[in-house]
């Protein structure tokens, strides 16, 4: 019998996070735990600010859950089918349920969660380091993080002096390839490729949602003419986003929050590569849990870009670990997430 | 380290085993070994003599797979790059080294293989019996067979006397729902549509690939006047055959050994989902061993047809059990199979 547990939280950033939408010093979270013979399996949900999904809706839907009607973890897909019949939303919520079903499967087969979906690599994997928003301090700061990563990540937005003065000075002192999120920043298709004709003189290797997902009908026009390849985020939310949207872009940003957990990024990159797409698997600002459960299906991406846990000041959990961008899976069946 | 082993065999039918294209005592497979650290995966693969796959080539395949250089089965999705490196085609030898890998996965986590995959379920699963194109007499045996089944697959052909006649045969006999097979037997879109529409009066469920693939054209035109739902088989093949095709259908036919095991076929009914596609899992003439294979993805599919090894002489293998249409999982690890 499956017992589910769930509290609300926040996580504490070291240092203001901003993008183009919004600046912040905290993230809200739900931290969920399902029991199920003597073992814990541990599972998070993460809220950013910009998601339309809410912390209350879904500690509501947490609370209609009853998963003492399935006899073990193994359920798994009926599970995802019990949730999807109650809500086709609250994705964060079923997300940290799904974790923490694979958690309580791996424990229970003694297999990381990798080994138990065929996903072991003999290749090391590695992520990119976001650098947000901010001044040249602050950015000075952050690259002195991203010196030993081997790829950088620059969040950029809609104002094209500072996304050019930004990138001038990472190129002053970093030669890694970069890519570059506007998070919608750009409201002018004209304005968006000229941006994307001038990154693609910087060693800039991706441009990722340069246009607001109101303008999706544009995206086709700068697709065709971009130099870089242009990957949807905020408008590739499911697998139908894919199959509806697959045209626009030439790559896809999948994370566990948005889609709803382990197997439905599984699903979804499946469907990407199918589709001709390249992929790449993100997150939110989001604990070591989600980060760790979202790195073991890696291997499956292009590009992975998973360090949302390294501006937390107070992660409530140890899992995987970074060295020199390389992602360091952790010893253990599961997850390999315990709670600090 | 993978030590594989395989060898070429043919399964003797205990009838005659008629189908629109062919009829066929025999049916010529490879019987593959995986071992690892002491245990041993089983898979095989089944060459019906309407695909294009042949046994020859595929054993060739298979004496130049170096699986040596992958430490575990855990390499599951690493070791299916590499054979499609290798080969786009063999696609019935890949999914006996992907059942293997499987098998030995399960051995190891101590799961069947069902649950490795998060498909456990409380629902009882029912495939449909097959029965073969032939005599009066035949065909009376065949229902005396079928009486304790749910669900009965009939192949037709071109013949539009034969499949009248032998559908008012069955209705004398027996009334449970029927699904017809034509295996591309119809070759003129009026005559189909003709004869759907008399077989909608019949309790008759669906349609499976009524014309050859060469009328891919005129499918969409069928589907849209037929009263059954159409299912493509010989259409469908892998996924991107359900990326190109998904319009001319309203379900696809899923079957190991035309897109290369368990991993895909998994990949395929998701997708299929995805693109709002009903769905069945089906099979070739095949053993036991092939059969439980795909057995453990059942609780996917809305569809399934497998029966294939019911009427196999000697089947080398245990396994999967049928009572009165129902799929009876074997106890045990892994695949849950083993040699007689």
């Amino acid at each position: 019998m499956l017992t589910l547990r769930f509290q609300a939280g926040e996580l504490k950033l070291s240092e203001v996070f901003e993008v183009s939408s919004n600046a912040r010093i905290l993230t809200e979270i739900i931290n969920v735990e399902i029991m199920y013979e003597g073992k814990t399996g541990y599972g998070q949900a993460s809220f950013p600010p910009y998601m339309k999904e809410k912390r209350e809706v879904n500690l509501g839907f947490l609370s209609r859950l009853d998963l003492q009607t399935f006899n073990s973890p193994f359920h798994l897909n009926e599970i995802h089918r019990y949730m999807d019949s109650l809500s086709s939303d609250q994705r964060p919520a079923k997300a940290a349920i799904d974790m923490a079903l694979y958690d309580l499967m791996g424990k229970i087969s003694g297999l990381p969660v990798y080994q138990l979906l065929g996903l072991e690599t003999s290749n090391k994997l590695y992520t990119s380091l976001t650098i947000g928003i901010g001044q040249e301090d602050f950015i000075r700061r952050q690259l002195e993080k991203a010196k030993d990563f081997t790829f950088i990540k620059v969040k950029l937005g809609g104002n094209i002096d500072y996304n050019k003065h930004v990138i001038e000075l990472i190129r002053e002192h970093a030669s890694q390839p970069i890519g570059v999120d506007f998070n919608q920043g750009i409201e002018d298709k004209e304005a968006a490729i000229d941006m994307i004709e001038w990154l693609s003189g910087q060693q800039v290797k991706y441009a990722e949602q340069p246009m607001p997902v109101s303008m999706e009908p544009d995206y086709a026009w700068l697709k065709s003419r971009s130099p870089l390849d242009i990957y949807g985020d905020e408008s590739i939310q499911t697998a139908s986003d894919i199959i509806n949207k697959h045209e626009l872009f030439h790559g896809v940003n999948i994370k566990l929050m948005k889609c709803g957990g382990i197997s439905k990024a599984y699903e979804m990159v499946r469907l990407a590569q199918n589709l001709g797409l390249k992929t790449m698997l993100g997150c939110m600002v989001e604990s070591t849990c989600a980060i760790t459960a979202a790195a073991h299906l890696g291997s499956l991406f292009d590009r992975l870009d998973l360090d949302g846990h390294l501006n937390i000041a107070d992660d409530p959990y140890k899992g995987i670990d970074i060295q020199n961008g390389e992602l360091l899976m952790p010893e253990g069946e599961g997850l390999g997430v315990s709670a600090k």
